[in-house]
């Protein structure tokens, strides 16, 4: 029930970076019974860690990874295109390597020419939180686990990966880097600029209609505000640092995604300004009827 | 706790229309023992009404509002800015009329020429039902009623509405209907459509990329929406009906929110476009200092 193919992960795991999503993957495989050793930054990272628990073995010295089979890279987009020198140095040659980033095309061209046996995944859960604190049980249980593997993706490391979704009850997919990198584009970092748009415009909006005298207008928009406006705008609420690191590496795909959107949201504006009624309605029903295709 | 005036509610209360909002009404003010007679437009509805204790009476015969002293207009804004003779002619000339409608300055401008003791409201309170069915205990408690006086509205009229909205626990609010229509086109209206165009541009984004030789796209985007694409389409994948009834009657605010919108998108689009990471920090920053203050 829990692998797909045969193969059984071959431990020690190591993990480098124990925030939500590397600290979730040493909880699930510690308690699956897998040895896991995980490598962070700072001292006080590491103590907390841990106590939590996150790594039978945490240390600041990449030589904790010595031993390990198979290697994740839980690290922000940056560090994972621009990784230190000691890092690699501390990367067993014969382990799999594998990520957990949110874009997938740079990450495969970088790595692959970094690592013989690299594999690029993304494991799409998430909560609000971050850091060390945020990793928690069960996190990926039923979310996809995309791999986009390349030509010279070593088969018998993909597996080693799929041994790993599975352990941890993911559902595998697999897709090519750029066609990853366009689908989350526009399901995933477009509605952070487009929900982040909608904040930056109730705000402008309520301040001219203030400096053209309806001074209530700034007060009034956020009480009458409700919940259709909150979750409309959560993603673009969250954490800055995520949304211009999404921005910078995906930068053309969610540039083709902000076109797309732009067509049709001026589609709908245009049928606003001239009173196309019927138009309007048609769109607002295909908009009613995709909804559920994505849920 | 519940009133903030001295007023009490005169009864008994008209309902027209038993949906969400009238029957929410209904079941509240029945809870506190006021008689409460409703009208509605068909036979099966009005049993249903009866069967579910929306109103003490229910009727399809306008004459059912011959005693009333505080009539509420729970109708569509079609139905309102339309309404039946025969429904003005059975609202009793000295009654309290008021609306729940979502869209106030063409009710008010409307309604205070047809009726000399009319009050526009708008209660904000809503799920996703509709119907006969939606009217539920407690909906209005601790969320906004708006009530938006023109010169000519009746001091004696609007306490009785006060009187309302305190008697079913919810915060009164007073503005001018100008000052609403622009404040519920930026956190109501501009939501849905802002909303229903990431719903077809992941649709048309995926579509275009298969015909450029991506064809897992369509799939694969479906498969990738997560919990921050589900949160930020529900708006926009709601009633049809809804949207189109708010864009025809609130056009002009809601263009103009619209106009706010598209600057505010493109300027983030620039900062995409040309690599402006810092000042896409800030705005991202920005939108997240804001939230909080719409929730």
């Amino acid at each position: 029930m829990t692998l797909s193919t045969g193969a059984a992960l071959q431990g020690p795991v190591g993990v480098v970076g124990l925030g939500l999503i590397g600290g979730s993957i040493g909880l699930d495989l510690r308690a699956r019974g897998v040895e896991v050793r995980g490598l962070v930054h700072r001292q006080a990272t590491a103590e907390r860690a841990r106590q939590r628990g996150l790594a039978a073995w945490v240390d600041t010295d990449p030589a904790v990874l010595a031993d390990c089979r198979l290697v994740v890279l839980a690290l922000p987009l940056d560090r994972l295109l621009d990784p230190a020198g000691e890092l690699l140095a501390a990367l067993p040659v014969e382990a799999v390597i594998t990520d957990v980033g949110s874009v997938k095309a740079p990450v495969l061209a970088r790595w692959q020419a970094l690592h013989p046996r690299f594999v690029a995944s993304h494991p799409m859960a998430g909560t609000a939180l971050a850091g060390v604190e945020a990793g928690m049980a069960g996190l990926f249980v039923d979310r996809p686990w995309v791999v986009t593997p390349g030509p010279t993706t070593d088969p018998a490391a993909l597996r080693q990966v799929q041994a790993l979704a599975g352990l941890l009850r993911a559902r595998w997919l697999s897709c090519g880097a750029e066609e990853h990198d366009q689908a989350v584009a526009l399901v995933s970092h477009l509605p952070v600029l487009v929900s982040a748009a909608l904040l930056l415009a109730a705000d402008r909006g309520a301040a001219s209609a203030a400096a053209g005298g309806g001074e209530d207008l700034p007060g009034l928009v956020r009480a009458l505000a409700s919940r259709g406006f909150a979750d409309t705008t959560r993603v673009g609420g969250g954490n800055p640092e995520l949304g211009v690191l999404m921005a910078r590496t995906n930068r053309e795909a969610l540039l083709a995604a902000l076109a797309h959107y732009r067509r049709c949201l001026e589609a709908l504006e245009r049928e606003v300004q001239s009173g196309q009624w019927a138009g309007l309605d048609a769109d607002l029903q295909r908009s009613r009827r995709l909804r559920p295709e994505f849920l």
